[in-house]
Parts: C-alpha cells; sequence; structure tokens
C-alpha cells in the first residue's frame, strides 16, 4: 500500500497540497502538480502534488494547513496516498466545453466538486469562463443556483416572512441599506440583511456599517438580534452560505467577468431563507448596467430566478449617473447616514431611492401606500431609534453622534479652475480616487463632493475633499486628481466629453457580491 | 521598505510560490493566493502567496525551489516583496474574453508573461478556453506561433534544407518516424527530428525511440549527430523550443481541449529551423480528425501558416481507420520498426505510410519520383545502415537486434469467441488496454494484433496478445479486454455496431504534441 508519514507544513495555499520527494512522485506515477487521492481517519480528499527538492525523507509526506485540518491529522500519522483519477464533474464541465447544456445533477456535481477541491483551479477557470463565454440559459442558472444553496450552510430565521433588498452594485456612495434596514425593521418587517465587503468599490456595506457596530456575528448571535430588534447588518462572509461563490469570485476577479451574478445574489437569498426581495439595479453611463434597457433585461431574468427558486422578486432600476448623497468611503458614508436617518441632514436623492426600494418591499408584504410608509417612519424618527437598538444588539454603541465618526486628519481640497456647472461626474475616477486614498481598508479614507450634477459652480470654489489616515497615500491621490478629473466643469452647451488621441484606457469593472 | 528574510522551503509547485505570516500579508495589504512582486539581486519577478500558520518569524519569507533558482538566492539573504499590479496582458486576455481580436504585441505580451510566470494558471486557463469556445483566426494563429518561437530557444543547424515530419496523432502503432528519418538521411536529406512523449497515447515518438538509444540529448549533442548522419531521433522536452507549449498542454490536458494545435506545432518547427514539412492527418472514426473534409480543412491552415511563417507546408492525409501495423508500445514497436527497417518482415501499411510522407518531402527539396526513391532505399537496406549510425551517434548500441529488445514477460492471448472477420477494431480501446497494461511508462508494456481489419478468423484463434511487465497490471487488463472489446468479429452483413441502453462514455481524448 502507499503509506507515507505526515509532517505538517503549517502553509496555506487555498488549496489542499500535499508535497512527495521526487523518488515517491515517480514511484506513484505522479508529478508535480498532478491530483492526488489522500486519505486518513476514514476521510478522503484530492490534493495537488508539490515536489519536495531535497531535506525531505522517503515515504515521508508534507501537509499544507488545507489537508490537515480537513483530515485532522497530526505529526508522524500514517496516511493513504494514490493516484487521482479524473472526478466526473471534470467530463460534465468537458460537455459544457463541446457546447452541451448541463442538466441540475451535473451542475450539482461540479459545485460539489469545487466546494471540496475536487477540481483544479485552472478547470474552474476554465468552466467560468466558458459560463461567460457560451451563456448559461434560465434552466442552468436554477441548477447552479439551487446547487450553490446545496452547498453552504442555509439561515434559519423562523419569523416569517423575511424580506430582504440586494444591489447589483457599481454606483459610489450608494448607504441605502443603512437607512433601509432600520426603516423596515421599525415597520415590522424582518430583514436579516447580510452583505459583502468591497471587492471592486470604495466600501461594501459591511465596510460602512462596521464603522457603527461590530459585523462579523456568527449565525446564533445575528439570529438572536434579529428576533430582538426584526433587523441586522452584518457581513455574510461568516455565515458561509455560498462557499462555491467566494472561489468563483477569486477567479473572476482579474479576469473582470461576472457570468454568476444571478446565481451568486439569488443562492444567497434562497440560503437565507428570505420571501420577498428586491433587487436595486443602478443604471448609468458608468455603472455595471449602462442602459434602462439592459436592466429591464436583468429585471426580467431576476424575477423569473425568483420565481422558480420561491423567492418574490421585483426590480428597482435607479439612476446610477452619479454617487447617492455626497459621501465616499466607509466612515464618511456611515456618518451620512447617521445625520440622515437623525434628520440632521436632507439628502433628497438618498431618501428617495431608500423610500423606494422599502415601499417596495412593504407593499410586496401587503402594507399599502409603501413610499409614504417608508418616509414617514424615516421622518418620525423611529427608523433612527430602530437603528441604535440594532447598533446596540450587534455590540455596538447605540448613542454613537456623527461626530463620534473618526475620518482621516489628512485632508485635500479641489478646486475648480474655470466657472460654469457640473456637466458630468466620472464616477469610475471617484471611485479610484477613494480607493488611492486607502479606502476601503482605511475605513476613515474616502471623498466628500461638495457639488452634484446640474450644481453653479464659481472659480476657485471647492468641487471635492479628499480623506486619508495616510500623507503619502493622499499625496498619491492629489497626483491622480491632476491626471483624472472627476468633474467637468463647463457651460451648458458643451458637447465634448474627452478627445480620444491614442488608445485609451479601458473602464473599471464592476463586481461586487 | 517591505525587506524580508530568506527561509528556503524546498518544495517544487510549478509556479513561483513565496510564503509570508498572516500579520506581514496582511500589512502589505495582500492574501492568501495574492500575486506578489518580489526582488532580489537585481532580479524581479511575480510570485503568488500563501500563508504561514505557524512557525514562521515576522519578516522572513519561505521560498518555493522555482523562486530560489530564478532569483538566485539564499536562506537568510534580504529581498523585497510588494503588491504586484496587474500585469498588462492580463488586460489583453479581458479584451479577448469580450470578444476583441488581438494583435502580435499582446499576444506577445500575454506568451511572454506565461512564459515568465507572471500570469496565474487561471488566467491561462481562462485564456485557453476562450481560444477553444471563440477560435483564433488565422493572423492570431500566427502571432501566436510566433510569439512562442520567441519565448523559446532556437535550434541552428546550419545545413539547409532542413525537413521535417509531424503527425498530429491519433492511431496507435505508428511508428513511421523511426523509419522515415534513416530512410531520408541516407537519401542525403537533412532530418534533425525532435519528438515528445506520449500524453494520450501508449508511446510517443520519443518513447519508441528511446528502447533503441539514448534521446534525451542536449542542443548540442543533437546538432554533432545531425553534421555526422544527416538525422538524429531525439527527445525535444529537453531542447526548450516551446516552453509556452508545455505550460498549455497541462492544462489542456485535463480539460480535453487543444484550441492550439496549429501554433504548438508550426511554432517548434519555426524554433527549429525546418525548412519543409509534411504534417501527417491520420483520419479514422476514433482519430482526432474524423473525416476527410475536415482533414482537408485543417491542412488548409497548416499550409497557409506554412506559408506565413516560412516553413513550405505539405500534408498527408491518410487512413487512421486501424493501427499502423500489427505492434503497439515503446518497445513493441521499436522491435517492429527494427524488423521492417532490417527486411525480415514485411507491413505493407506501415511501409506504405512511410514511403509517401518520405516521398513527399523528396519531392518537396527536388528529388524525382519520390515515393519509389524512399522504397529503394529502404528495401537496399541503406535506411537499416543509417539507422544504426544513428543508434551508434546518440550513443546507443548500433548492433542491436531485434530480439535483443525486451518486452513484458506477462502475457494474455485474447481469442475469438467465434469465427468471422474482422468488421473493425476499437482502437481507442486498443489504446487503454495498452495503457492499462503499463505503457507507455512500462516501456515493455503493450499489444500484439494478430489480425487487422476484414481478414477471417476461426473460432479461438488468437486475435492479440497483451504484455506487461507487471502480472498485477496484466490482470487489470484482462478484465478491462472482457468489458471493452478491441475487435468486432462477425459476418460481413452484420451492421451493428453497438446497442446504446444508457448514457454512453465518452469517447477518449487525443493530446499529443
Amino acid at each position: 500500500m502507499n503509506s507515507f508519514r505526515v509532517k505538517t507544513l503549517a502553509i496555506e495555499a487555498g488549496t489542499p497540497i500535499v508535497v512527495l520527494t521526487k523518488e515517491d512522485a515517480a514511484e506513484l506515477g505522479v508529478r508535480s502538480s498532478s491530483r492526488v487521492k489522500v486519505k486518513a481517519n476514514g476521510r478522503e480528499l484530492t490534493a495537488i502534488l508539490n515536489i519536495a527538492t531535497k531535506s525531505m525523507k522517503k515515504r515521508t509526506v508534507g501537509v499544507f494547513d488545507e489537508v490537515r485540518t480537513l483530515l485532522k491529522i497530526r505529526d508522524n500519522d500514517s496516511i493513504e496516498i494514490d493516484v487521482a483519477p479524473f472526478p466526473s464533474s471534470l467530463q460534465y464541465i468537458r460537455n459544457k466545453l463541446m457546447g452541451r447544456r448541463l442538466n441540475f445533477e451535473e451542475i450539482n456535481e461540479i459545485v460539489k466538486d469545487i466546494v471540496e477541491a475536487n477540481l483544479k483551479e485552472t478547470e474552474i477557470a476554465s468552466f467560468v469562463t466558458c459560463l461567460h463565454l457560451q451563456g448559461l440559459d434560465l434552466d442552468e442558472t436554477t441548477s447552479l443556483t439551487n446547487a450553490m444553496v446545496e452547498s453552504g450552510h442555509h439561515l434559519d430565521i423562523d419569523r416569517h416572512p423575511i424580506v430582504d433588498k440586494h444591489s447589483i452594485g457599481g454606483v459610489p456612495g450608494d448607504k441605502t441599506s443603512l437607512l433601509l434596514v432600520p426603516i423596515l425593521a421599525a415597520a415590522g418587517v424582518v430583514i436579516p440583511k447580510s452583505s459583502s465587503r468591497a471587492i471592486t468599490s470604495a466600501a461594501g456595506t459591511a465596510d460602512k456599517a462596521e464603522v457603527l457596530m461590530p459585523v462579523d456575528l456568527s449565525v446564533n448571535e445575528m439570529t438572536k438580534v434579529v428576533h430582538k430588534t426584526n433587523g441586522c447588518l452584518v457581513w455574510g462572509g461568516a455565515l458561509d452560505l455560498a462557499p462555491a461563490d467566494d472561489i468563483f469570485v477569486q477567479i473572476e476577479f482579474p479576469l473582470s467577468i461576472d457570468p454568476l451574478l444571478l446565481p451568486s445574489i439569488m443562492s444567497k437569498k434562497r440560503a437565507a431563507n428570505v420571501d420577498y426581495l428586491v433587487v436595486d439595479i443602478p443604471t448609468g453611463r458608468a455603472s455595471k448596467i449602462r442602459t434602462v434597457g439592459e436592466a429591464d433585461l436583468l429585471a426580467k431574468d431576476f424575477i423569473e430566478l425568483g420565481r422558480r427558486v420561491n423567492i418574490k422578486t421585483q426590480c428597482t432600476v435607479t439612476n446610477g449617473e452619479q454617487p447617492i448623497g455626497y459621501a465616499v468611503g466607509p466612515a464618511l458614508e456611515a456618518r451620512e447616514a447617521l445625520e440622515v436617518l437623525m434628520r440632521k441632514r436632507i439628502v433628497p436623492e438618498l431618501m428617495d431611492k431608500v423610500c423606494h426600494i422599502a415601499g417596495a418591499l412593504l407593499e410586496m408584504v401587503g402594507r399599502h401606500d409603501g413610499v409614504e410608509l417608508a418616509a414617514e417612519v424615516l421622518k418620525s424618527g423611529k427608523a433612527e431609534k430602530k437603528m441604535r437598538e440594532i447598533i446596540d444588539q450587534q455590540g455596538g454603541d447605540g448613542k454613537i453622534r456623527p461626530e463620534d465618526i473618526a475620518v482621516g486628519e489628512h485632508t485635500f481640497n479641489l478646486v475648480s479652475e474655470n466657472s460654469g456647472s457640473i456637466r458630468w461626474i466620472d464616477t469610475t475616477a471617484l471611485v479610484e480616487v477613494a480607493r488611492a486614498a486607502g479606502a476601503p481598508k482605511d475605513r476613515e479614507a474616502g471623498v466628500i463632493l461638495n457639488k452634484k450634477f446640474g450644481e453653479n459652480v464659481k472659480k476657485s470654489e471647492k468641487l471635492l475633499t479628499v480623506y486619508s489616515s495616510k500623507s503619502r497615500k493622499l499625496e498619491r491621490t492629489i497626483e491622480m486628481l491632476q491626471a483624472m478629473p472627476v468633474f467637468a466643469v463647463g457651460e451648458k452647451g458643451e458637447m465634448l466629453i474627452h478627445r480620444v488621441k491614442e488608445v485609451p484606457p479601458t473602464k473599471a469593472f464592476i463586481l461586487e457580491r
């Protein structure tokens, strides 16, 4: 038998890896990056082989951390290693590459093998690329959604109906969820909101919420908060609702492709046991979705997929041509949201967007005049009170004031070089500026806009302020602002957007989950 | 600065990897499987990050063998590590994923970054998948061919014209090159043949030649042999003519896709400075190419690509419906080839195929009646004499006799269960049987056919003999033969190939380079 003695290596590679000597590998008939089957303690997994080039003894196997924890093995344990056959899911990927449609059993096997690490990263990358290029029909999308639900954990909050909201992302400064959750919870509707951290944006909802309260809650802690307050604002990563999606995202991000948008979102909602859902589709020239026509087609798919996985779904197609509100960056956005909840500030477009989405959800669960009701809950201060309850329950300070929220001490004001009006705001450039200043990792970094689309501006008047915790980062951001104007200021009749003299840089890619 | 102390790990992963502690990674703003830039000794490379989960000191970096050798570093050296930006070639891959055609500069940058390990395996897999699904036009194919030539070593044999032959593979028992090289060399034509080991077949040309002589020659040794004999039969792997292709093949093989067939073959021929080339396209229901129509289309592309990279190219479309000759497996095939060269045996289809390909090459360099000339060189014994010279020059025993070639001591005869004639031979099953017996790794394993298509067979008459060095492997092969008949024996009028009662297994994939 092919028995080997374990030597733990204490390295995490993100995928299970074992290391053999060249001689042992040759004897098994495998080589570097081959797939091998590893058995111990009645458990079994597929690992990728690396080769030890010296210092390791024959019949010893070096194991990376993923293998150690999955097989529950220790130094000097004995494990079995053998050549791994190709997993059958690989044949299904090959079939898809030959243009075949996949059924549920096939897709489920692929997702299972992705989560259990039986497929190599290159094979997953090929599958994702194939989905991007050939597309998925709605049957395949449904299968993939259900398979992703089966592969992860489920939430079981026993107070129905449960409502939820999701934005496909792409518009900076969108702090809608920070207002939506307390409004709905205050209106007596259950909304256990989990959200993600930023991938390509300046701040994910979880990043913003974390400025106000802990968001890294366990399923039990989250359930308790919801039972007490009707709502919560937690980070979804710890809930493990979609382990396959976490792997897909790592592959999609560098490639700038996102073929799994629909199943990724809907599987997490299904795993969270959501009954009613509104998907927000910001639409604008620099958004993920550029035109209303595209947005409506996507909305149709969301609604039909929702029907198939038993989630009543509606969509809001909203204006994504400029940032929502004035603040971009975790702390700055949290502060703006808190000020609006406290009725210290009126930010019309943010309040309008929140009330329309909240209103849609209120009407879906049977309330009348949902938009007006949402506005009333916000105006009356009930939403603020609810938010402070949620903050308390999640372990934050429910008495937090806007001025308690620290923002970057290093600042820079960009002023207008001429007078006129704001002809457009480049939201892509705005996100890059905020990220260059340190967002989302630097919670205190970001941008406050002083002007929005159509407003008049005088020469030398302030257009925006950049905040950063680090002077070095602020300096880089100032350089960037020179090369990449966020605002276009001019007369109303000015038509030119820009002249293209050489191959232009490609547009930024928006991937948010 | 981000300076780290080196700790070598003596592990080979096939790609450059460095290991940092979780704290150091967080400080750099990177995480497991991020791409980092590593600098030392004036050298720089991109590596993938793994995370040390214990036992490594802060500000220490564990380096895998690939990083150690590329940067020429040792334990306790100091190296710089920083976040790596996305390589620009990744943007070109993204463009291709969006349906754009790529120009030479873009493709060249992609190939360069693949060879220099600046692109992740997932990104390369996505690129290869995209080429498979979207196809390459002839401009892109030409660019890819030239880029692959630029990325590798070149052969510089200063005796022109240089001729060469390549088979796209897929027919078992094809030992054409073992006869073709000595025939051409004996006729005074320079043919520095390098070939590959088996990937999916039972024996690559290099595997077969290695039974007769060493094939692992350096460029200098190979050049010397060619200068003395006009020919050689070496393994191409050591020549490093197409490092990018070696990476592509590892990704393509599990996915069963081969979009790089044309550039892969032609780049190696261009790097070897070939003037005249014949590409053999075996055509049959179980071959890589199924119909003559397909074969002609592929031939057209080879000829046009040859014109663009300055290699005069012709193709032979040959019968791939059954094995070439009777032997399948490295030693058995080498023995059959030697017997034919020695005129101890007549194997009509092998001799016909060899003479047609040799004849085409002879005519391309200006000889008349090439096919007859090739037959004459074989029949006269000049080819045998030349083969013995080549064997001697490559360090083998030029006096080798067929009976000196060891073959598997464990054998099994498959006999016919009824009488009739051979209606077809399942070449895919034949390859699987030979591989199950141990080929190509076990040089002595393989199959000798006793019957070919159309021949009469009596009940209990021998159909084939399996050879193996290991009785355990032979037993598995016998089981396999029961489930997977290689021969169909029946009356001439019998039409049925087989009945399909459930989802049939997919056909084997043929990938040879």
